[in-house]
C-alpha cells in the first residue's frame, strides 16, 4: 500500500511541531533568517506555483539532470534511469527538487511521474525547468513550482543522471534532505543543520510583523514599528499573549 | 456576411475528424510524437496562452515583422500594410501566426484587429511579440498566445512586412498552412503534411497515458506502467474498449 | 490622522477631471499619443500587475536603490535609509516608484511598508524589482506592479540610496511628479507636462477604437473603420454623441 | 574569370567618389548621421569584426536563415539550396549579409564558401550567427564580422531559406541594395537612397571632428570646439583649406 | 619529478597516431563529424581561447562547482577541496575541465593553480566561468579557454563540490575521459568511444576540405566541388596523392 | 595650461606610495582582499579594457546617464549638460565612469571627449556602456574599459543626468573618489577609506603568491605553497628579502 500523505510522518529533521510551525511562516520571513546568519542564497529565483494559495514542505530528494548527449542515451536514458529512480524511492514528506540547468526549452516532469510521486507520499516537486502536460499536474493534490511550461519530453534538453546527490537548483545549492519550503512567492530551502532554530526564530519573527502590520494598518508611522523599538517591545508582549 | 466560427470547416489538411482527435489531445503528446519523428523543435517556447482553459486549433496564417526602419515607414507601414492585409485575408479556420523576433518591447496586435480576426473565422492568434489591450483581447472569443503584454504600438520596435511566407515565431519555423494547437502548456505546430499520422499516434498515446495515470494513481508502481510493457499490454487493450 | 484614500485629491497636476479621463482609458492608449508625440519610452516593459482587474493612477514619488556594497552599509541602510523616508513621506495620491535595477533577485519591498503606503494615501507601487511577502501585499487594496516574487530582503542586492530623484524603473526615466497609469496590460507614464493633453486626446481615441471595435465586431472590414476615414466620419460622431 | 575585387566597380548607388568618401569615414560618423535624419536603428549591434584594422564597405545582398526543421531539409538544404546560391550569384562589390537569428549555437559560413564569395568579388560578409573555420577565414582578404565563433555547421540550428529578400540582421533591417560600411567599431548600414547625402555630410562631419580633436588636443576646452560654435567656425573654414 | 608537457603519453583513448590526425585537423572538421553521427552537441559554446594561435589536445579531467552556500563552507571549501584535488591528480595529457554553471561573475582558477597543472602535465584547461589573473595565466604554456575574465576568486559564486564525475560544462555533458580539442572557433569534445572512428574520417574530410578551398580559390564554382561530386572525386583522389 | 599626465599627483586617497603598491598588484589581487573583508561586489562584472597590456589607477568622478525621454532632451542634453561638465570639470587622476545601464546599444563617449579627459589629466576612463570611434579612442594614451562598441550616439539610448553622486557601473555602487584599478582582468574599486590597508594587504599577498608560483612551477605540489603553511613561511619570508 502506498503511503498516503495525509498520514506521513515527515522525514528527519523535520518533527510535526517543526512542521507547524513552518507552515505558519512565509518563505520571505525564513529567507531573512538567513540572510541573518550569513547566508544569501536559499531562494529559487525565477520558479513559480503551477497554482494558486499552495503551500509546501518537505524534504529534498534531488535528482539531477544534464544535457542532452545522443550517443549516451543507451546508458543513461533507457530502463532504470535516475528520472524513474527518483519517483520510485522517494519518500513520504520529501520533495522532488529538479536540476535541469534552468532550461526553458524542454519538459522535466509530465502528470504520471508526478501522480507517481503523490502517490508514495511526496509533498513537493521543485524543478528549474518546465513542467510538461501543466493542466493535469494542476489538478494534482501536491504543490508544484516550475520554471514555465514546456510540451517537449527532457530528452529534447537533457539526459537523468543521478540522484540523491547534491544539485543546482535554479542557483541554489540543494542537499538531499534539506528543508524545502514553498509559498506564493516561490520555494526556497533551509540547511537541514539549521531548521529547528531557523523555524523558532521565523515564527516569532513572523509574530513581530503581524503586529508591526496591524499598528501600521492602524494608521501609525513605520518608526519605532518595524522593527519593533526598545521602547514598544512591551506593547507587543502584551499583544502576543493574546495570539 | 462574416464567416460564423462555429459553422466553419477547418481548412485542408485538417478533417472534421482530425480537429476531433486533436482537441482531445495535449501539445505535450503532439509534441512527443514529433520528437518521436526526429522533429524537435515544434513547441513555441515562452508563449503563454492569454486565459486559462483556452484550447486552440486552426492552419496556420503567417505574418512577418521585420525591424522598424524610419526611412522604410512609407513604404511598409502605411495604408494596406502587411498586418491589415493579413487580418482582412484569413479564412474561417486560420490562426493568425506573428513573427515579431521574440521582443518584449512593444505590441504586435490589439483589440480592434484581433475582433477583426475572429469575424472572419480565425481560430487563433500566436505572436512572439506582445499584445496590446490584453485585458479587452482577452475578453475574445479567440485564443491567443503572446509572449507578453505591452502598451507600444508595433511602430516602436516593428514593420510589417509580407504575409503567407515561411516565419520564425518564437524560433519554430513555421510555414502557411502548418497545424497549430494550444492547450494550457501553450502552442506548438505540426507539419501539414504529417498531421494525419500524428493526431492518430497521439490519440492512442493519450489513451495509454490515462491508462497509465490510472495504474499510477491507484498505487501502481509506474514500471511497467508507464510506458506499457508487453505484459500489461492486454490489460490495457481491455480498458482501451471501456473508454 | 493618515489620509483615506478614497478622499484624497490627487496633486497636481491631475485634477479630478483628468483622473477621470485617465482612469477610462487603456495604458496602450495613452501609450501610442506619446509615440505620436515623438516620446517612444514611457512603459514599464516587463513589470506585470500582482492580480486581475486592479488600475492605477497617481504621481511618480522615486525611490533609488543602488547595488550593495556591504562597507557602505552603515552609511545607506540604517536608520531612516531612503526606503523608509520614501514610504514616511508619500502623500495622498502619489506612486510610490522603485528603481532597483530590473534585479530579479532581491525583494524591494514587502506588506508591512506597503500598507503604510497605502495607510499614507498611496495610491499604487511600482518596482522593477521583485516583491516579498506577494500574497499578504496582493490583498491590501493598493495596485502594485512588479517584476516578479522573491523571499530576499532588499540587501541581497540593494542599499537605497536615495528619494524624490529622478530614476530609471525597468528602463524609463521616471520624474518626481509624472502621472503614472496602470491596467492589466501593466503600467506607464505621462510626462507631467503633457498630461492634460494626452489625457483629452486618449479619451477621443479611446471613443473611436470603441467605435471602430463595434464596427468590426458587426462584422465590416477594418478599412475606412480602423482608423476612421473621412467618410465614415461623420458616422462616428453621431454615435458619439450616444455615448 | 572571377572578377578581382582591386577591379570592381561597386554597384549602384554606390559611385567611386561615393565609396571614396565612406572609406574616409568613421561607422560612428555615419551613424550619427542617420540618427539626425530620425532613422535610429542602423548598427549591427553586437556583431565584431574578425580581426584588427579592417573596412568593409559595399552594397548588400541578402540570405535568410530560419529556424531548422527537419521535415523540411529536403526541402530547403539539399542542392542548391539558398547559401550556395547566395555565393554562386553574389556579384563584384556586394557583402553578404546573413539573418541567423542572432544564433551564438551553430556556425553560418566557413572558409570555402567564403572564399567563393570573395573570389566573385564580394567585399564582405556580415553574419548575426557565427563563422566556423574562423582562423582559416580571418586569413582570407575580406573583411567578416560576425557574433563569434562556433564549430556547428548551420544545421545545427538553422535552414537556408531565401536569398535576395529584405532580412532582420542584428536588429536591422537590410533591404537588399543597402550600402554596408565596416569599421573597427563594427558594421552597419546607409539606406541607399540616402547614401550620396549621407556620405557628403559624414565627410564634413569628419573633418569638423577632426579639427575639435586637434584643439582638444591641444589643451583648449570643448565648450565652442566640439560642436564647433558659430564664432570658431571661420578659424575651421581656414584649417579645413590646409586638409 | 613532475612529468614534462613534451615527453607525455595521452592517456587512453588517445595514441600517438591519433593525436598526430586530431592536430591536424578544424574543431569544426569534428563538430561537423559528429553532427553526422547524429551528436549534437559538444562544441563549447561561449568559451573563447585566452590567446591568439593556440591549439588544444586531451582527454577530461573533470571538476565540479555548485552554487556557494556559506554553511557549507566548512565542509566544501576547506583544506584538500575538490579544486585542490583536481589539480594535484590531474595526470599528463589531461584536460582540466570546469563546470561553473556559465557564471561570469566571479574565477573559477588562476595563475598558481593552473601553472601546477601545467608541472603535472596537463595540456589544457576549460572553464565554463571567469579565469582571475588572465595576464598571468596567458604567459603559461597551457592553452585555456574561458567564458571571461573576473578578479572575483570562486567563492564569489562557487563552491567546488567534486571530481572526476560527469559534469555540464558551457551546456555540454562531459564525460571524465572524453577527448577535448581546441583551436581558434574554441573547443569540443569527442566522446571516449568514438575518437577512432571520428579522428580517421575528421583527417579525411579535412583533405577534401582543402582541395574544395583550393578549387574556390582559383576562381571555380563551388558546385561540384564542395562537396565534392562524383565526377570530380577522381580528380580529388590524384591531387590527395600529392599531399 | 592643462594638467600633464605625467606630473600629475594623484587626488587623495591616493598618495605616491599607495600609487606605487596599487601599480604593482592585480585586481584579482585587489578584488580578493575585498572578500576577505566581506565587500563582494567591486569587479566591474563585463567591462572589458580597449587594448592589451593597459593598467588604470585614479580615484572615480562619476557621470550618470538616464533611459532617453524624448521630451526632456531640451533639458537635459543641450548646452552644458551633464557629460560635457564632467569632462570639463575632471581633475588630474581622476577616472571619469560612466552609469549608462549596461546598454550595448549605444556609445556612452568618444574620441574627442576622451581626449579632452585625458588633456585635463584623467587617468582613465571606465563606461558599462559603448565607445564609439573605438580605433581613435584605444589610440590615446589613456586606458579605457568598455562593454562594447558601436557607432551609435548616447541619445540613441540615454541622457546624461548628473555627475559627483553615487552610481551603479557594471553593478558596483561607485562613490565619487573611490579608487579604481585595472589591468587584464579588467577594473574594479577600492573604497576609498580601505585603500591604505587594501593597498598594503595586496601587495603582501602579491608577493605570497609570486613565491607560490616560483614552487609550483618548480614542479613542487600546491599543498603547503598556496596558500602558504607555517612550516614553509620561514623560507617565503627569506625569499622575500631577495625581492
Amino acid at each position: 500500500v502506498t503511503p498516503s500523505v495525509d498520514a506521513q510522518k515527515y522525514p528527519a529533521p523535520l518533527t510535526a511541531e517543526l512542521a507547524e510551525l513552518l507552515n505558519g511562516v512565509a518563505t520571505a520571513t525564513l529567507t531573512a533568517q538567513l540572510q541573518k546568519r550569513g547566508i544569501r542564497n536559499t531562494f529559487f529565483t525565477g520558479l513559480v506555483p503551477i497554482k494558486r494559495g499552495q503551500r509546501l514542505l518537505g524534504t529534498a530528494k534531488t535528482l539531477r539532470y544534464v544535457p542532452m548527449r545522443e550517443d549516451l542515451m543507451p546508458t543513461l536514458q533507457v530502463g532504470e534511469n535516475a528520472q524513474r529512480r527518483a519517483v520510485e524511492t522517494i519518500e513520504a514528506g520529501q520533495v522532488l527538487v529538479i536540476e535541469a540547468r534552468n532550461s526553458p526549452e524542454a519538459g522535466t516532469i509530465g502528470d504520471v511521474l508526478s501522480m507517481r510521486a503523490l502517490a508514495r507520499g511526496a509533498t513537493g516537486v521543485i524543478t528549474d525547468g518546465c513542467v510538461r502536460d501543466s493542466e493535469a499536474v494542476g489538478r494534482l493534490e501536491i504543490p508544484v513550482y516550475l520554471r514555465s511550461t514546456h510540451g517537449a519530453t527532457l530528452n529534447r534538453d537533457h539526459l537523468p543522471l543521478d540522484i540523491d546527490v547534491p544539485i543546482a537548483c535554479a542557483g541554489v545549492l540543494v542537499m538531499p534532505g534539506d528543508v524545502i519550503v514553498g509559498d506564493e512567492d516561490g520555494a526556497m530551502l533551509i540547511p537541514a543543520a539549521l531548521v529547528d532554530e531557523v523555524a523558532r526564530d521565523a515564527a516569532e519573527q513572523e509574530l513581530r510583523d503581524a503586529w508591526s502590520f496591524s499598528r501600521v494598518a492602524a494608521g501609525e508611522s513605520s518608526v519605532g514599528v518595524f522593527p519593533i523599538s526598545a521602547a514598544r517591545l512591551p506593547e507587543y508582549e502584551v499583544w502576543k499573549t493574546t495570539q
